[in-house]
C-alpha cells in the first residue's frame, strides 16, 4: 500500500491494481496536464494537475464503494476505472480537446484502446480485469458507470473541492465527506438516500456558481481560444500527428507551439499573458441562430469576413461560439418520503439550473486590444447581431472595468 | 486600538467608538449567548456566540465602507450599529424571542431603548452619536441600513461562513471578501457591481441551502420547542418576568428552568438531550390552512385536544407550525450591462428559491418517543392532515433512519 | 451507526458502546463545559466544548486502533476510556480542578467511581466491559493506556487541531492523519515508526508554542485566578459541597457564583470582563524560592499582608504561583535507522523543551486596575522581588502595551 | 487598482509600479516555474509556482509597510523588489541554480542585471524607481532588505504557508497576519515587538519541520540530483548556452532534455517518475570529512570511481553531497520586558536549530533500482564510510519500508 499526501483529500491510500497503474507513463503523464488549463490566467493558484485530481477520484470511489459495500473484483474494476479516468487528456485537458476530436473521432473518455495496450493494459490483465469492462465504466457504462460517470460522480465530487482550493473561489466547496456516505442502490439505480435533497442540490448550484466564476471566466475563454487557434495551425499548417499532439503534456505543446514559425505569435503571447481583448460578448438573444447553429468551417470564414472588413490579417479575429446551454433533464434521483424522486422535479432550484445556463450563455469576438473598437463594429454588422453597432464600444468600456477584477 | 484574534476572519482591529462598545456589559453579555441556540445538539460543534459574530459583522461592515470610501462621523455611526445590532438577542438567540414578544412587543432588532440607556447610551453620547440613529440602522433603515440589515447585509455574510465553520457544513462558505469589494451604491441604493451576477446568487443560495440542513434542522426544531414550552411556562406559571428573561445570557435562562418545579422535567430532559420525537412531519399541501394559520390560543387548545386524545398528560404534546414561507420579493439589485436589475429577474435561481421556501417547509408533532406512535395517529384525525393514518407509522420509521444521521 | 458531523474531523461515525455512552446524562453534560475555560475572554471564539473533543478522541482512538489492528474487546474498551476520559471534569475544565482536588482529593481523570455507577457503568457491563479497566485505560495505564493518555496520545492530538481551529492560532494545527497511522508497537511499547523523526517533534512543539499563546495567555490567568477566588469563597464561605461542584457545568457554577453575595462581586466582574490587571509579571529568576514553593496557606497569608500594606481589601490582591517548569524526560520513543530512540535524545528541539518551560514560567500578582501601582511596588517589597521596585510601573506599562494585542 | 484572487491570501490588491511589473514577460515566465520544483514528485498537489508566491511576497510587503507606516516612494520601492525577487529563477527553481552558477557567476537574487533591462527596467524607470536600489532590496541590503531578504522576511512567511496549503503538510502554518502586524524598527533594525517570542519561534520552527519534511525529502532529492546531471549535460555536452537556460521555464528545460539524445533517457525516466533508488543514506558522522568537502570534479571522479567498480555505465551513480550544516548565528531579534534580545539566546528552541541542522544532514548515493545493493557495498568501500558493508543493503531494507510513505 502506498500513502498518498494530498493537498484536499490528506492522507489517501492506494492499494491493488490501483497502486501498480499510478507507476505506468501513462498515469504519470497526468502529472503535467493542468487541470484547467487556461484558467490559471485568471486564478494564478489553479496550476492543479489531472494526476492529482485522479488521486482524489480514485479516493472517494473507494469510499463510495466501502460504503456501498461493494467489494472483491467489481471494486477493484470500478476502482481503476475512477484511476484511470481522465487518461485520456489532451494537453491542457478540455481547452483543445474537441479541435483534435475533430481530426481523431476520439474525446478523452474514449479509451478503449488506451487502457487495452502498453502498461495499462497489462497491469490490468496482470490482475484480471477486462479492459474492455474498465473502459465501459469510464464512459459511464453499467451498474457502476453512474459512480464513475455521471450527475452525481465521485469525478465531479473531487473537481468541485479541488478547482475551490486551489482558485480561492468557495462555491465549490461542497461536503463530498456526506454525499459519498448517502450514495445508495435503489431499483438498480444509483440515488442519494432519504433527508438529502439539500446534500443533492448543492452539488449542482456548486457546478452553477463555479461555471461562469471559473470555467467560463472571460478571460480562461480568450486564452483556450487563442490556444486552439495556434493547435490548430499546428496540425493543419505545421503537420503535427493529432493522434500524437493527444499524447502531449502540456510543456510538450507549449514549447512546440512557441518554436513552430507558424504559430510562434501566437504562443508568445500566450506566455506573455498578452492576450487578445473581447470587441464583442452578446447574450444569446442578441445571436442569430444561424450564427449560433454555425459549423467549424462557417465560423472560419465569417472571423475572415470580419477581420478583412476591419482592416487586419485574416487569422486576427476569433469568433466564440459555445455549444447551446443544455436542456436535458436531471437525471439524478432523490429519495424522498420513502420514494425515488427526479431531482429536478423535487427542487425548483435545480429546475431552475436549465434557465440559468440559457442565462450564462455569451457569444464573444476577440482580437488583439488595439483594434477591439473596429472589429466590434465591423461584427455587429457583418454577424447580424441585435447589438446597436454606436453602443459597442460603449458597452466594452463597461466590459472593461470588469477586466480589472481577476482580469 | 485593540487587535483581536477571531477564527474566521483571523485579526480583527477594533478603533475608536467600537472599541469602548465592546467593554460594556451589554456587549459582554453576549459572549453567554449562543448563536444557534439549540443547533448545538445537532451540530455538537456549532457553540459559537453572538459576540464573536458581533465582531465579525463590526470587521465586514469596516471593510464595506473602506470600499464605499465612506469616513468620518457617518462611518463610525454604521460601525458602532454593526457592533451592537445583536445586543437586543435573549437568551438562546431566536429560540424564545418570539415569545417573550408577545408578552413585551419587542423583538430582538428594537433597541431603541438599550442602545439609549445605561454604558452603551454614555458611550455613544461620549462620542457624538445620537443613539436613536444608531437604533434606526439597526433595523434597516435610512441610506446605510441595508448594509447593516438588508438582503445583501453584512450580518448574513458573516453568519454563513461562521456558521459553516463551527458547524462542519460547508454550503455557508461564500465569498465575502469579494462580496464587501463589489458593493456600491447606485442612484442611493446599495446595489452589487458589474460582473457579480453568481457573487450575489450564491449568498442566497447559501442561505437556502443552510436552512434546513442546519437552521431548521429537526433536531434543533424539537430541542426549541421544547426550550420554548420551558420558557413559557417559567413565565406564565413560575412568575419571571419577561422583560427580566430578555436580559438574561443562557446559562441564566437553562439554571433557571433546572432549579424551577415548573420547568425542571423539561429543562433536565434538554440537558440530558433526551429529546421528544417526531410523532408528525408533514408537507406544506398536507396540512389544512386553518391550522398553519392558527394563532398561538389556538394552537395550544388542539395541542392539549391531541394529547388528552393520546391519553398524555395535557403539556406533553407539541405543535410546531412554522409560519408560513415568505413569497416577497427579492430586494438585491445587481448591475448587468451597465443597468440595475433586480436579482431575482436576473437570476431564475433566485426566483426558485421562493419554491423552494414551500418545499422545505415543515409542520411537526412531536411527544415522548414512547408515545410517538399513537400521537401520530391520533394528529392526523384530530388535525385533519391529509395523511393517511395508518401510514403515519410507516413514514416516522423511514424518519427515524434519518435521525441517526446527525440525529 | 450515528454519523456525527464536526468542525475538525468532518463525519465521525460512533458505534457500538460508545453509541450508547454518549446519551448518558454524564457525557451530555460534558457539552456545557468549554474546554479552555477562561481562554475565550481572550480568544472570543473559543467556546468549544469537552464533548466535542471527546467524540475527536474517540475517532482518533478508532482510527489509530484500527492501523494498529487492534479489534474486538480490546479496541471496544479503548472506544469506551477514549470517548469517557473526560467525564470527570469539573465545570471551566481546569480552571478549578485543583481547588476542588484539594477537597475531594480527585482529579478530573480520578474516575473510577464515575464510570463504574449510574448510567455509564450499565452501559459498559451491558457490553461486558469492566469498568474498572476502563478507569485504568483513562488514567494512563496498561498497555493502551499510552494512547488514551501519555505523551503521543490522541487526546494531545485532537486537543491541539481543536483549540487551533477555535482560537485561531494556528500553531495546533498538526499532521494527525499521519500521527494516527505512524503509531506502532515495538517490543511492548508505544513509539512512532521510521522516518518520523519530525512527525513526532511536531507534536511537542505545537503544544510548547500554544502554552504561551493560549493556555497560559496572562489573560486566561487572570480570569482563571478570578473565578477560582470566587468558587473558593463558594466552597468555603457559602458552604457549597465540592462533591456536587464537581459535577455541575460551567452554567451552573456562573449562576451560583452570580446568585451568592459572597461572590457576586467577583462574577459578575467576570460576566462584564472587567479583569484585574498585573501588578507583578516576574521570570523565574526574580522570585525567590521560598514564594515558588510555598503552599496553598502560606500564598493566601501574603496576599492578604500585601493587600494590607497597599491598604486595600485583603481579598482584593491575587498571587499565581504556576507549578516549577517539568523537567521530566520525554517518554516518546521513535524508531531510526531501525533502532527504537528517546525522542529527546533524538532530537535537540525537543530536549531544548524543557529549557523553553523555564523560560515561559511567569509568576503573577493580580489586582483592580485603579491599584496596580500600588500594589506592584508594596508586592515586590513584601515578597523579596529581585526587581528593582521604581521599575516595576515602568515595566508594567510595557506590558499594557501588549494588553492590547487580544488583551 | 488589479484585485487578485489567491487560494492563500484570498484578495490581493495590485497597485502602483506593482500592476505594470505585473505583465512584464519577465514576470509572467514565473507562471511557468515550479515553486518547488522536484517536490511534486513526492507531494503531487505541490504543483503551485514563483508567480502566485511573488504576488503573496508583494501582498505580505504592502501589510507590514502599512503597519510600518512606511508610505511614498520608499514603499513604492520595498513593493517593487518584493513583487520582483524571484524574477532571477532558472527552470525548477532551486534544483538547478548552482550548476549554472558554476557556469554563469549568478544565483537567483542576482538580478541588477536583469532589473535594469528590457521591459521591467523600463516600468521601473517611468515610475522613478532606480533599478539598482531595488535590486539592492533584492539582494537584502539597505533597511528594508532585511524585510524582502533576511530571517524575518516577508518572503519566508508566504513560503511557507503556501507550501503548506499545497502539500498538505501542516507544519508551515504559521500565524503570518500576526508577525507581520508585530515586525518593528528598534535602532534602525527590524526587530519583532515585545509578547511575541513563539511568534518569531514559531516561524523558524516551521522551516525546520518543513525542511526535511518537503523541502529535503528523499524523493525530492533524488529527482532533483537526476535532473541536475541531465541539465549539466545539456549544457555541457549538447553545448546549450548557461545564460539562456537560466532564463527558460520548466517546460523548455523539460521538453528539451526529452528531445536531446544526450539527456532524453534521464528525462523519460522522470516524466515517467522511473527514479533512481537510495544505494547509500549517511549520517553526518559517517562521512569523511574529505567526503563531504570535496568539490565538484573530485565528486565526479568519485562517482565514475564507484559506478566502474560496481561494473555500470560510468554516469548511472550520483553522490549527493549536501552543504555542510549551516551554523551561522540567527538574526532575528526580539523585544523582551523592552530590551532588543537576539532570538536564539532568548528561545532554546531556537538554538537549538543548530543541531537539528546537524541531525537531518544526509549523504546519499542513487543509482537505477537493480543496482542498489551492489552499488551499495561499492560505495562503502570506495567512498571509505563508517558503516559495515554487510549491513548496506539491510539498512536499505529498512529504508525501502519508508519509500512506500509518501514514496
Amino acid at each position: 500500500m502506498a500513502t498518498i499526501k494530498d493537498s484536499v483529500h490528506d492522507h489517501i491510500e492506494v492499494t491493488g491494481v490501483a497502486e501498480e497503474l499510478l507507476d505506468t507513463p501513462a498515469m504519470q503523464r497526468l502529472r503535467r496536464i493542468r487541470q484547467l488549463g487556461t484558467v490559471s490566467l485568471v486564478y494564478p493558484s489553479a496550476n492543479h494537475t489531472r494526476f492529482e485530481h485522479s488521486l482524489g477520484v480514485y479516493h472517494l470511489a473507494s469510499q463510495a464503494l466501502d460504503h456501498l459495500g461493494v467489494a472483491g473484483r467489481t471494486a477493484e474494476r470500478v476502482r481503476a476505472a475512477a484511476l484511470l479516468h481522465d487518461v485520456g487528456h489532451p494537453p491542457f485537458s478540455h481547452n483543445v480537446e474537441h479541435l483534435l476530436y475533430r481530426r481523431t473521432g476520439k474525446l478523452h473518455d474514449d479509451v478503449d484502446e488506451l487502457v487495452a495496450s502498453g502498461r495499462v493494459g497489462a497491469v490490468l490483465r496482470d490482475h484480471d480485469l477486462d479492459p474492455a469492462a474498465v473502459a465501459d465504466l469510464i464512459a459511464g457504462d453499467g451498474r457502476y458507470g453512474q459512480l464513475v460517470s455521471g450527475e452525481l460522480d465521485v469525478d465531479r465530487m473531487d473537481y468541485l473541492v479541488r478547482d475551490a482550493h486551489h482558485t480561492g473561489v468557495p462555491y465549490g466547496t461542497i461536503d463530498h465527506g456526506r454525499l459519498v456516505r448517502e450514495l445508495t442502490f435503489r431499483d438498480g439505480e444509483l440515488v442519494i438516500a432519504e433527508g438529502n435533497v439539500q446534500t443533492a442540490e448543492s452539488l449542482l448550484l456548486a457546478r452553477a456558481l463555479m461555471n461562469p466564476t471559473v470555467y467560463q471566466h472571460h478571460v480562461a475563454r480568450i486564452g483556450k481560444a487563442m490556444l486552439r487557434r495556434a493547435t490548430e495551425r499546428l496540425v493543419d499548417d505545421a503537420g503535427h500527428d493529432p493522434e500524437r499532439v493527444r499524447r502531449w503534456d502540456d510543456a510538450d505543446l507549449l514549447v512546440t507551439l512557441r518554436r513552430t514559425d507558424a504559430t510562434a505569435a501566437l504562443a508568445d503571447r500566450l506566455s506573455a499573458r498578452d492576450l487578445y481583448k473581447r470587441a464583442v460578448w452578446a447574450e444569446l438573444d442578441d445571436v442569430p441562430a444561424s450564427l449560433r447553429e454555425a459549423d467549424h468551417e462557417r465560423i472560419r470564414e465569417l472571423e475572415r469576413a470580419v477581420a478583412t472588413d476591419a482592416d487586419l490579417d485574416p487569422g486576427a479575429v476569433i469568433l466564440d461560439v459555445p455549444p447551446a446551454p443544455e436542456i436535458r433533464e436531471s437525471s439524478s434521483r432523490v429519495v424522498v418520503n420513502g420514494e425515488i424522486r427526479r431531482l429536478d422535479r423535487q427542487s425548483p432550484l435545480v429546475s431552475a439550473l436549465r434557465t440559468a445556463g440559457r442565462n450564462q450563455w455569451r457569444f464573444g469576438v476577440y482580437a488583439p486590444a488595439g483594434a477591439v473598437d473596429r472589429v466590434g463594429r465591423t461584427a455587429v454588422r457583418t454577424l447580424g447581431l441585435d447589438i446597436d453597432g454606436a453602443l459597442v464600444s460603449d458597452v466594452r468600456r463597461g466590459l472593461d472595468a470588469t477586466l480589472d477584477e481577476f482580469g
